[in-house]
């Protein structure tokens, strides 16, 4: 029998793969399970966006362009404006998910065995996709202490060698809900320019920021043209993870066109999809003040009631709806399989996603978790009750 | 400035494309192009499928299982039970398009640098895939001569070293149309276990079989469990190419868990093509008795009109919807160029396929085309005449 090769094998499985089969367990006990350990957002998808597909006319259901209908990056492009980013239909390619744009974008700009530096944690299917096209991540840590703000620019510094092609940043960032402040991005700006190299911002979280603080894109940064390249995604935004549509936006024509062949061997991103999210465009302001708030308060909520457990500490998030939170356990993995294992309060536990996915230095993160805010308030406050009462109990055992 | 990767260059660009720019020239010249070259059926997709997105009731649009919903797969399982193939729902993964599920292929069964053999001429995008996963196509040509039958398998024997990991047919074939018989499925079976070799099949033409011939899965060949992937599609089976919905099937349990690393990475296929694809496995079967017979009159109608042509030779096709033509001159390519650029007859004029986009190895199928015959039978007529007409003028030049 072929043995499935060993690149198959080196594929990381997602980090909560593991806890999947205990969540099960608990729930076939009667265990209710509370899940603090996704990102998939409880907020109502606009309706506007569900509509378009419900009132679709197509007769034939063909394939889309490759790069995307040109009616929907024109307004893509509109979209960027509101932003302060100038950029036409000519630099977007329409992708599945801000996850296609993720993959393009490694096979794109590098090859075979070279190197793109990410600041960890980082969103943990960063490994996968480096994976898969057989480049290396090299990771740079980054610290709860200063809630995970940019590391020191010469440290990136001393990591680029000859096979460095790119550094990639999420802002702001899952798992860390930092929001990249502009003088960091222009600090990375000088960097990449020095050093001839990419900057991959993925920007999929971009509305979600908070107490009056602006997101500052790549895209945005003068004399960075030829370098910046930025995913993004309508998953979080419109609430529409399911659809799947992303994009990749750069600039840079070589990277566009590059990026196409690898975008036309698919052929096309999904059709009923793109109308959704051409539709998810005319979404009013109001639908994002109410989400804000709404994550903000809850985002409050969680980060005063974790505060209060001795031994937490916690990163404040700044965007995104993440945040990483260290325990006062020394093996995080070990506590959350606990959780779904053995402990339970009425009738209730919590999953939580152990932090050491998100880091690609071994050992680091050990005693950290994150949680998604993507829950109701009051099941957050009985969520982080459950979590301080198994804490209690974890560590007298 | 960074360069872009010698990878990412080296990614084959659609072999259509450089014609495309000419095609838009000759359309604002006015003149009606007649599209031999793409695979876009222009049958409607069925209404069942279209009208289960119509009636959706989403409120959230949620990421779907990575490996698609288990009511879809249990009920794709259903599906190959008619076809005498006898899967579970674990044996399944949900993709996007069969174009995800070949990716996924090419990762899970190969490290870089591996090798999988293909007859040749292939489905062009292939080589795309192939290139992103950083393994090599081996091509093994088949001939016009024969109809593009199996090539002597003492000649796949030859080409088999400690590189290869795979032999990959398309069955019903794109470009060829030829159905590979039963015994020759099973020759190939046994080549494959004689040197522990993966036997992938991209069956997506799987109902498009003409002649009162049947299709031979390799999922049917006792004894392949371990070897057997099969990779499939809605998309032409359905007319629905824009949902973007395929399947990898397999027994081999490994093969399917390092597959759903790939998958999870990308997080699910869309959801509303979920929708869309599971209603369509309810089409009743008039609807394909009646799309064959169409298929079937298209293809007599074009091979008839084509073998009167003086020089040119058809490969007769007995499955899906596209068949290789020889024509009498020397560079397909410039020919197919021409044609677009200094071609018209009564206003019109016809795009084709050359065929050596086709091929891997260099110099073969120069001047050989490929046509879809997804067109209306005197659309087809007229753009064999107007074949005819310049194939006379352009050997005249
Ligand atoms: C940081 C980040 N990037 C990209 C993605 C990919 O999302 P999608 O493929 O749904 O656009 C996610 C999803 O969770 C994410 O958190
Ligand atoms: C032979 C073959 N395989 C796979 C595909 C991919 O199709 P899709 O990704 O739409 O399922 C095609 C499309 O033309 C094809 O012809």
């Amino acid at each position: 029998m072929p043995e499935i090769s060993s690149k198959g094998r080196q594929m990381p499985a997602s980090p909560i793969r593991k806890l999947v089969p205990f969540a099960e367990q608990a729930k076939k006990r009667g265990t209710h399970v509370i899940h603090l350990n996704i990102g998939q957002p409880d907020i109502k998808t606009p309706k506007i966006a569900l509509d378009a597909v419900r009132n679709h006319t197509i007769e034939v259901l063909a394939y889309s362009m490759t790069e995307g209908s040109e009616e929907y990056r024109e307004k893509i492009a509109k979209y960027y404006e509101k932003y302060h980013i100038q950029v036409t239909s000519q630099d977007i390619i329409v992708t599945t998910g801000g996850s296609e744009a993720l993959a393009f974008v490694m096979g794109t700009i590098m090859d075979a065995d070279d190197e793109i530096i990410i600041p960890e944690p980082f969103y943990a299917n960063y490994n996968g996709f480096a994976t898969a096209a057989g480049v290396n991540v090299v990771p740079i840590v980054s610290s709860l202490d200063d809630n995970f703000a940019l590391p020191p620019i010469d440290q990136f510094e001393a990591l680029i060698g000859p096979k460095t092609k790119a550094i990639l940043i999420c802002n702001p960032g899952n798992p860390t809900g930092y929001l990249y402040s502009k003088k960091e991005i222009q600090q990375l700006s000088e960097l990449v320019k020095k050093h001839d190299l990419y900057l991959v911002a993925d920007e999929v979280y971009r509305e979600f920021t908070y107490d009056n603080t602006e997101h500052y894109s790549i895209l945005e940064e003068p004399g960075l043209e030829k370098h910046a390249i930025v995913v993004d995604s309508v998953s979080k935004r419109y609430s529409m993870c399911g659809a799947r549509i992303g994009c990749l936006v750069s600039k840079n024509k070589d990277v566009i066109q590059t990026a196409l062949k690898f975008a036309q061997a698919r052929l096309s991103p999904p059709t009923f999809a793109q109308i959704a999210s051409e539709a998810a465009l005319e979404t009013p302001q109001s639908y994002f003040d109410a989400v804000i708030e709404e994550y903000v308060e809850r985002r409050n909520t969680l980060v005063d009631a974790l505060q209060k457990i001795e031994g937490v500490r916690v990163a404040i998030p700044k965007g995104a709806f993440y945040c990483v939170v260290e325990l006062p356990v020394t093996d995080a993995d070990d506590f959350a399989q606990w959780l779904l294992e053995k402990f339970e309060m009425d009738g209730k536990t919590v999953m939580v996603a152990p932090a050491a996915g998100f880091y690609a230095t071994p050992g680091l993160g050990k005693n950290q978790i994150r949680i998604a805010y993507v829950l109701e308030k009051e099941q957050l406050i009985t969520a982080v009750n459950l979590l301080a009462e198994a804490l209690k109990h974890y560590r007298s055992l």
